[in-house]
């Protein structure tokens, strides 16, 4: 079964300069439990001043901790510091990275990619032994705005990194969008040749309109969860050209239409999609919030 | 090898109010063949008062048929009369089709499925007859904005009847944008398995952001030409909700990452794209052309 990780209200507004108050992300979050997709990424732990649109994580956590809910929530975090903060106000599912590109890992943590890979592997390893599920991630996976092209080499070395570290789940981002579905495909079945039960997320970027094929592609060739954003809201602040995550409702309707998913409520995405561009007074990316379901 | 069929001319522009002079037209015509794309769709043959866009479709061929050039240049016929035109002005590739839902024929031709498949064969067979190249087309193939779903019997019903008559060139057209990429593969390779050397084109609208994936689809399975408009201009204006054709550039671009048509000049598209902007006054819906060529 494929897996949806809704990411808007971390990779959806970190880009967004007008702050969405507390109560309004509570109200957001509280209709995409309603929906029942599988993940939910609440925030990130950041620094406060260096991303005001995600100060308040950890508050959200604590908020929905409160109350059971049958759905994962995830965080991101960027060090030791995100972790303390991770662990501190109950995060399901612990979300690290780090970019396969030089320039890339440079920019954003000033680190090359060897050293940032040893500090996210330590970083996982004492959350995972503090009882947190965690997924590492490999960013600039497909290709990076800055360098170009990445060897696949070097995606498959950090991989193999996390595996002898005993991580179970993987994430690919594409955050680029330059991945192409040929490539994809490659990719997912190189990862799975080092470890045939590795749980394979994406996280691609939409910024040349290929990620909903590439999704494809990677659900050809057995990965498992992927990474979305409702009304295709976001991006990455940190590179170049990066724009727009693939949309939710788009990507739930490409899998209902295929047979799949049909237990997660797309009329939550759509409406929560048209709400959102009313919040922000402009059109989203996505599709299907536009074009309205299709005739059954 | 996988040929791109270039129809904003066509049903980029038979979407638009504003009326674009014929020197504008033959401004981007020759951009279009500049760029060795392999088809350009120069116009169609419907009446002038019903369709004022395409008013100079026939001066246009006429125009460009002074000179050769190492391209095909194709027009759309709905009706006999059409077809009178496209022999006198020298169209090397006729363009004709029927729906597969009834309502859309219905609302298009005024006749069934049937009726409406019979009177296409013959004006087909007397094209072929008069040395034309011709692609017929089944329209809403793959589900429609008026009736939801289509049996896949009634599209291969439709294709059979095309070999029947001998005719080599089928398009699969999905006018609503309905098609998922698991049914396309299906459908693909279930029209390879009537005539295994039949060739497949695609035109695939992207109302619901499915028409890459969709086309991927098809090529994995053996279709050969896919039809796109410059900018992702356009649509079809006698169906419910159709908006989008894919766009030409971001297409050039997936195959081009993949490692294919490169031979194309996708800089050709990305600027013609802009033009296309600038001349109508807002965003057309490609990436590329807004996010600039990847960095190799």
């Amino acid at each position: 079964m494929f897996l949806v990780h809704e990411v808007g209200m971390r990779d959806g507004l970190q880009m967004e300069k007008q702050l969405v108050p507390f109560e309004t992300k509570v109200k957001w979050i509280e209709k995409m439990i309603e929906s029942k997709v599988d993940i939910i990424q609440l925030g990130s732990f950041v620094h406060k001043e260096k991303m005001p649109q995600m100060a308040d994580s950890d508050e959200l956590f604590n908020y929905f901790n409160k109350k059971k809910y049958n759905v994962v929530f995830s965080g991101l975090a960027l060090n030791e510091r995100g972790m303390e903060r991770a662990l501190a106000c109950g995060v399901n599912l612990l979300c690290l990275g780090v970019s396969a590109s030089e320039t890339h890992s440079q920019k954003n943590t000033r680190m090359s990619v060897d050293e940032a890979t040893e500090r996210i592997i330590n970083i996982a390893k004492e959350s995972m032994k503090a009882g947190l599920e965690v997924q590492t991630s490999v960013q600039s996976a497909l290709g990076c705005g800055f360098e170009g092209a990445i060897p696949e080499e070097k995606v498959l070395t950090i991989i193999k990194k996390y595996l002898d570290a005993g991580i179970r789940k993987v994430s690919l981002a594409d955050t680029a969008g330059y991945g192409n579905p040929a490539q994809v495909e490659r990719m997912v079945c190189a990862i799975k040749e080092l470890d045939a039960e590795l749980e394979i997320a994406c996280h691609f970027h939409n910024t040349y309109g290929m990620g909903l094929v590439n999704y494809y592609a990677a659900m050809k060739r057995g990965a498992k969860v992927f990474e979305s954003s409702t009304g295709g809201l976001g991006g990455c602040p940190f590179t170049k050209l990066a724009a727009g995550n693939v949309c939710t409702e788009d990507l739930i309707n490409l899998l209902n239409q295929m047979g799949l998913r049909k237990d997660i409520d797309i009329n939550v995405f759509i409406e929560l999609a048209k709400e959102m561009a009313e919040f922000f007074q402009r059109e989203l990316p996505g599709y299907v919030y536009k074009a309205g379901l299709m005739k059954k």
